[in-house]
């Protein structure tokens, strides 16, 4: 079994190089659409330590539209605080593509309502918290994903 | 129900920064080790942004000697890449103590082997990974906890 983490336009070069960490930890395919907020080359990949990078399996879109050209047949599960599911209702299957908004200001709004019934957020019991940190969220979801499959 | 978050002499100011978001979204207690590999200071604290800190509920200890003395009535499980059971083994309960080591070498030995019964680790499926980022893992383990004793 193995899930799709997709980071559509990330900025914070250093989230998504964790998350590429979970990706291949997990077992799980890293999706990147551009644009991004830093530009991944092999010397900048170097100097951050990213000796992992090279085992992953990735892939580049240009664009929202071209990733859902492409993966149109798949099925998704979107995050956003403005989910009404939690991350615990998700149903986990191989293959399922994960997908989470840029750092700033998550997911496009168009986006969010095309797939509403799919759009689910990590229940947070602070009212001084309006979101975790984008590698956080990957993290935690994903090992929800290999604890309901893979058990 | 509350959880504690124990971060023994943590490295990485932005870790910390991102458990301290992570301990406020779960309702969980914050204890922090020194010596710290960074200040904490209001002036700092400013300037990263994080003004959720001062909602936090924080307990600093001047050693690991002290934090045992302090907490020796308490429940532990305490995480290493050595531990032989799995995260999702744990057997969470209200007020368990969840300890993580520094980021460069992770916990001591000695603890590792008084607590053994104790140690826990998240599984990687991945030869190229040896661990994960350590606000990663916390997100991991804390969100397993809320599921297991909130649902």
């Amino acid at each position: 079994m193995s899930l799709n983490i997709v980071l559509i336009e990330p900025e914070i070069p250093n989230n998504t190089g964790n998350i590429g960490r979970l990706a291949l930890a997990s077992g799980s395919n890293l999706h990147l659409v551009k644009p991004f907020g830093f530009e991944i080359s092999d010397s900048r990949l170097k100097r951050a330590g990213l000796d992992y990078w090279q085992h992953l399996n990735i892939t580049y879109y240009d664009s929202i539209d071209d990733f859902f050209r492409i993966n149109k047949n798949e099925k998704f599960a979107l995050f956003s605080s403005h989910g009404k599911q939690s991350h615990w209702d998700i149903p986990f299957e191989d293959n399922l593509f994960l997908i989470f908004g840029k750092e700033s200001v998550g997911l496009p709004k168009p986006l969010l309502e095309k797939h509403k019934e799919h759009l689910y957020k990590i229940p947070l019991y602070s009212e001084h918290i309006r979101s975790l940190n984008l590698a956080n969220s990957v993290g935690i979801i994903v090992y929800e994903g290999l604890r309901q499959v893979k058990i």
